[in-house]
C-alpha cells in the first residue's frame, strides 16, 4: 500500500482537527472588551491545542517522507493516532468552559499521553517495514524529545492537583521544546547522500 | 475519468466526516470525574463509528487501488457510499444521546446495513469496468467479511428489541472482524506480479 | 497558474460543504420513531442539496479535467461558484427548520439559481483561455441541461407561491436530469483521440 | 522538506476555514422575508471574510509556485499564518452577532492585520531559503500592496471609533484592491523563460 494516499488522508484529518477547535471557541456575548477577555482563556488554549496538532503534523510529514509503502499495521497505527488527536477539540473545550479546573486539566494531559504512545506506537510500526533500514531505526531511535515528552505530561497532570494552572506549565514546555522541528531524518539523509 | 481525483474527493468526505463527530461529543457541564463519564457513552459510540469509517476508509483504499479510470456509475455508487457514511455523525450523536436505546440502535445498524449495501454497490459498479479484468472480479468476489456484515447488523437489530444495549454486540464484532485490512487486493498483486 | 492545485482546493471546499450539512440536521429530541419523523423533512432536503453538490463536484471534475493552467479571472470565478455552493448549509437548514415554508424555498432556488450562473460564468472565463481551443468551446457550448437548470429554478420559485412544496419539484427534476453524468468532454476527447 | 505537503496541508485548512464559517450565520429563526433579512449583515461579514481566505489562499498559491522545498522555518511561519486565519470564523461571527459593533470591528481589523504580519514573516522565511535567488526577492519585495494593506487596516480601525460601521470601508477596500490576482510571480516567470 502506498504511503502517499495516508499521508494525504492523515494531512485531512489534521486539517479538520486543527481548525475546527475554532467552532468551540464561544462568542462573546457582550460588545466590549471585557466580553472579549472572558475568551481569553479560550484563545490561549486553542493557542495551545493548534500548536500541537501542527507538532503533529509537522513530525508525521517528518516519519512518513521516508516511507513509500505501509502495511496494514501501520494503516492502523496511524489511525489510533488520529483518533487521540481528533479527540483535542473536546479536552480543549472542556478545559477552556472550565476555566482551566482540575480534572479538564489532568483529562488534557492524558489526552497528550494518550497522543504521545499512540505515536510512539507508530514508530514502532514502522520500523518494522521490511523497506526501512536498521539505520533509519537507530536514527529515529534517538527520539530524546519523543522519550522526555510523556515524563512531562505526567508532571503537568501531578502539578495539576497542586494547583490547576501549573499544570499547564509542563504542556506549554513540551510545546516549546518541540516548535524545533525533528532534525533527525534531514540529518539522516544529508548522511545517506553523502554517501556516510 | 481519472480516478485519482475521485480517492482525493473521497478521502476529503471522510476525513471530514471521522473528524467532525467529534463536535457532537458534549462538553461535560461540571468539572468532576463523574461528569466527563456522562460522556462514557458519547465516547464509546465516537470510537466505534471511528473506527468503522477508518474501515471504510481502507477498504475504499484497498479497492481503488486497482482502478486507473472510473465511469459515471462509479462515480455515483462512490457517492451513494459517501451518503450513507455521512449520516454516521447523526446516527452516532442520537445513539449517544439516548444513552443507547431500541430505536436509535436500530437506526444506527441501518445506517450500517445501507453503507455495506452501497459499498457492495460500487464493487459491482467497479467490476463492470473494462479495465478491471476477470481474475480481479473473482478474487473480490470471494468477500466473505462484506457478505457476513449485513447479517451480523440484521443480528444487531434484531437483539436491540431483546435489550437494546445486546444490539451493539453484532455492531462491535464487525468492527473487530473488519480491523484485519483486506488483503485479498495485496494477494492477487502479488501472484500476478509473480506471474501465477 | 496550475489547475491541479486549483483543483484541489475546490475538492476540499466541495468535501466540506456536502459533510457539514449533516451537522445542521437536528438530532431527535425523543427516542422513538416518532421522534425520527420529524427528521423526516430534514432527511429529504439534506438528500437533495448532497446530489446538488455532487453534482457540481462530478461537473467541475469533468470541466477541469481539459484544463492544465488557469489564470486569475479563472481563478475568481471558480471561487465565485464556491462561494453560493458555500451556502447550502444554511439554505438547506433553513428549508428543513421552516418544514419546506414558502420563502426558504423560493431562498434556496435563489442560491441554485445562482450557484447555476456562478458555473456558467466559471464556463465563460474558461473558455477564454489560450489553452482551450474553438473545438472544446463549441462542444462545451451546447450545454442543454446547463441552460435548462435556470428555467426550471424559476418554475420551482414560481410554484412555491402556489403551493411551497410544489417549489421542490422542479428542484428535484433538475437534480434528476444532472445525475445522469455530463459524457459531452468525454466524448470530445474521444473524437479528437480517433483523429475525428 | 517538499513543499508540496506542506501546500495540500495549507489548502486543506484554508477550505475548511473558508467553509466552516458559514455555520456561525444563524438560520433565521422565521420564515419571511424580514426574518431573513436579520441574517443580512451575516451575510456580508460572510462573504467579506470569505473574500480574504480566498486572496490568502490565491496569494499563497503564487508564493509557493516558485518554492520547491522548505524548511521548519517556513512551516512554522506558515502555520502561523493558518493560526490567524484560523481565528476568522471567530472574529467573524462577533462582528455579526454584534451588528457591527466598536470592538468587534477593530478586533476584525486586528485579525486582519496578524494574517497581514504573519504573511509577510512568511515571505522573509521563505526569502531567506537558499533555493530562492536573489533576482525572485526582488520582485517580490516590491510588494506594494502587501505594504498598503496594514496602513489600511489600521484607518480602519481608527474609523470604528468615529462610526463602527466606517471601519468596514477601508477593510473592504483592501479586499477589492487584492481582487486582481498577484502578476509579480507571473511576470517574474516569463521574463525568466524569455531570457530577460
Amino acid at each position: 500500500m502506498e504511503s502517499s494516499r495516508l499521508q494525504a488522508f492523515s494531512d485531512g484529518v489534521l486539517a479538520v482537527i486543527i481548525t475546527i477547535m475554532v467552532l468551540e471557541l464561544k462568542v462573546p456575548e457582550g460588545v466590549h472588551w471585557h466580553d472579549l477577555a472572558r475568551s481569553g482563556v479560550g484563545f490561549l488554549t486553542y493557542l495551545l491545542s493548534f500548536v500541537y496538532v501542527g507538532i503533529y503534523w509537522s513530525n508525521h510529514h517528518h516519519l512518513f517522507h521516508v516511507v513509500d509503502r505501509v502495511d496494514g499495521t501501520v494503516l492502523w497505527a496511524n489511525l489510533h493516532l488520529l483518533f487521540w488527536l481528533s479527540l483535542f477539540p473536546f479536552t480543549t473545550a472542556w478545559l477552556d468552559e472550565s476555566s482551566v479546573s482540575l480534572v479538564p486539566t489532568v483529562v488534557y494531559g492524558i489526552n497528550l499521553l494518550c497522543a504521545a504512545v499512540a505515536y510512539y506506537l507508530l514508530q514502532l510500526a514502522i520500523f518494522r517495514l521490511p523497506s526501512v533500514g536498521q539505520r533509519l531505526r537507530v536514527v529515529l531511535g534517538r527520539d530524546l524529545k519523543g522519550k522526555l515528552s510523556p515524563a512531562f505530561y505526567l508532571l503537568g497532570i501531578g502539578l495539576a492537583y497542586v494547583e490547576p494552572w501549573l499544570g499547564q506549565v509542563p504542556y506549554v514546555a513540551v510545546a516549546l521544546m518541540w516548535l524545533v522541528p525533528d532534525r533527525r531524518v534531514e540529518r539522516y539523509l544529508e548522511v545517506t547522500r553523502s554517501g556516510g
